[in-house]
């Protein structure tokens, strides 16, 4: 483990443990345990959504199910998808009762969820179109505000605008978010759509999403922040269809961020295990194959690429979570970005990120004997831990901040 | 001429000439004539500070006079350099007076005059190196406010900061307003800089100026502007060393910057007419020869596109001037940018601008007759003018504002 990441990822803690009648636990053997990260390991998880409302059946639905598993053994985050016109494809008629079975399965599972996105030109409501920009401002302000009430307590983490640098000059289709954003600037629209996420859910955490990673970006959030804008947390997408970054752009394109000393997520990552798509393509909807299998050769390039994306964003300090884009083959663009196969079995970038997260990264059961005082030192990755004593468990966690002795009774 | 330029930049105006006693100049002959255009016609005159300074003697003043001439007969507007490291090379020992007198040479050639740039990290003083960043924000700030406060009345047109997107991750050599830049934000630097620039001359047009033509500048400014910032002018570089941009590509750039409403200058417009520099080169500074001789192929294409480019920018309603960056051959880069060429004698885009500026879009002298009310209708370019009935002679100037009738007494 690199030092980087020692220092910004684990703390040394202090466990008192005392019995019901306070007195010290002295001398006793206790099992300590993680059972959380505080890290957002994430993965897009759109698959859960037929999943966990039924949609599956027969072979279909233990080969869903398989998936499940190995995403709930890795990942603790979900991203489920709130694209508005595949949402809300008829005005009136969200898809909310099934977003909610997912959402509902994902915090049953111990995980934390987040939509994406709540205002994006691409995807958007077709329906849109016919409406005048103060229109379209009114309906997409009240769908953020009916999805992030509709939802509060099941996804309090949100992209609340995505791809805003490229919004008002999107070429590619007329939509109403382009429309939108060419008519009142992308600083006030930004401006707005926090304005009503917020409005709904004022603890939740609200992130700004782009692929954008030239100064355009970091100005456009130097923008927003001199606006008086709360951002809770920067997303960096960083989809590698065309090559992994390498470790030095990967800092590099952190360092623009460094300075306004928030919160950033790494939102959507993709390493493909196939053929690396064309570096001709600009834009990387307009690489459309039938066929893009995954090699061997590509997936032993996909699992030394991963690892190392993955240490050098664990190992930064400002980063706070990485989200894997697809978890599974034949996702977005076809391609074979997934850890795991078409058929359901491991690549190895799947193994060796658990290993890593669940393995290098991870406290598995330890036994401590508390001494006369009934003190226990450790040093764990920040997260949530359960401390066993015989059949007593009591959960606990390690966080940056807690530098002082935590008591746990048992 | 096309449409375009004579609906934004002619305007139709009634003058009514009235005798001293008030009474109607019936069925007079009048002349009018055009002294100057409201839009800027501008280009570096970095060459006019030896010159007003009589540092040129001989041969080499001569031909510098000739420089002169050709430049007053076809420009209104020059930009004087004032990079920091060359104004104040000793700090405490500006060139104030020699700026001062180059300044008073325009203006009293009837020209007005714009100070580039007031901070940049390319060129800026050595000895900030020495200091801690506030020192540097302090010592850029009393230069910004001495310098603007010295030559107010003499230069009210100010290139207030300069590629502010690239200031802080410039990475070519360390410097004080990289650092200071990275330090505090952009926008923030802008802020401050615009501040301290419009405190010590409140009426003066300043200019936010950038070579980046990405929506990294447009974000830059929407951010400055979201922030309170007051720009006058925004400042668009074309240094096309390697090839005419075209007018699709104008454009599409002018098209970035309307959605401001504000005020455009083309602040520093470079086409060779020689060979191009090779598309490779991304900062144009690393491209040094010896050579680049002006060729005859190569001053047909700049004249060509020349024109173009002058049609394309005069017939945009937000653009307010182009400055022609250098007037002579050998200047930045070494390179046949020039209109004139090295042994003093004129291109053909000299010659042709001058058929458009002072011909095409130029009132030259006419004779019109009042009538039995002392009225003359009469479709003129924006700008100023003498009518001249005898031997009197009387200014009017023809704005896009004032639709109604001008009263001239003569």
């Amino acid at each position: 483990m690199n030092s980087e990441i020692r220092n910004k990822r684990m703390a040394d803690a202090t466990l008192k443990v005392l019995r019901a009648d306070k007195t010290p636990l002295a001398n006793q053997e206790v099992k300590i345990e993680q059972t959380r990260h505080q890290f957002l390991f994430g993965t897009a998880a759109f698959d859960l959504v037929p999943l966990a409302n039924g949609q599956y059946s027969g072979e279909e639905k233990e080969q869903a199910e398989r998936r499940a598993e190995k995403l709930t053994n890795l990942f603790n985050t979900a991203t489920l998808p709130f694209y508005w016109g595949r949402f809300e494809p008829q005005r009136g008629k969200p898809m909310t009762g099934q977003l909610k079975n997912a959402a509902k399965w994902c915090i049953e599972r111990g995980m934390s969820v987040k939509g994406h996105p709540l205002c994006w030109h691409t995807l958007t409501a077709k329906w849109l179109l016919s409406m005048s920009n103060p229109e379209i401002l009114v309906a997409q302000t009240e769908r953020i505000k009916r999805d992030v009430s509709d939802f509060r307590g099941l996804i309090d983490m949100w992209d609340v605008i995505n791809e805003a640098v490229i919004m008002p000059i999107f070429d590619k289709y007329d939509n109403g978010i382009t429309r939108l954003c060419k008519a009142v600037g992308r600083i006030k629209l930004v401006g707005a759509m926090f304005d009503a996420a917020r409005a709904e859910n004022p603890s939740a955490i609200l992130l700004i999403n782009d692929f954008d990673v030239s100064s355009a970006y970091d100005i456009l959030v130097e923008g927003c922040l001199e606006a008086g804008i709360k951002i809770d947390a920067i997303g960096i997408q960083s989809h590698m269809h065309q090559g992994y970054w390498g470790v030095e752009k990967t800092l590099k394109v952190l360092d623009q961020f460094t300075r306004f000393n928030l919160p950033i997520h790494f939102t959507e990552t993709t390493l493909v295990s196939g053929q690396l798509m064309p570096p001709e393509i600009v834009d990387l909807n307009d690489y459309q194959v039938n066929d893009w299998p995954t090699t061997t050769e590509g997936e032993t390039r996909q699992v030394e690429e991963a690892i190392l994306h993955y240490q050098t964003l664990f190992g930064h300090p400002l980063v706070e979570g990485i989200t894997w884009w697809d978890l599974s083959d034949g996702g977005w663009l076809n391609a074979p970005a997934g850890l795991i196969r078409r058929d359901g079995s491991s690549k190895p970038a799947y193994d060796e990120l658990k290993k890593l997260v669940k393995g290098e990264w991870w406290i598995t059961p330890i036994k401590l004997v508390t001494d006369k005082n009934g003190e226990i030192q450790f040093a764990g990755f920040l997260g949530d831990y359960e401390l066993i004593y015989g059949r007593t468990k009591r959960s606990f966690t390690i966080a940056k901040e807690n530098r002082t002795t935590i008591t746990i009774k048992v």
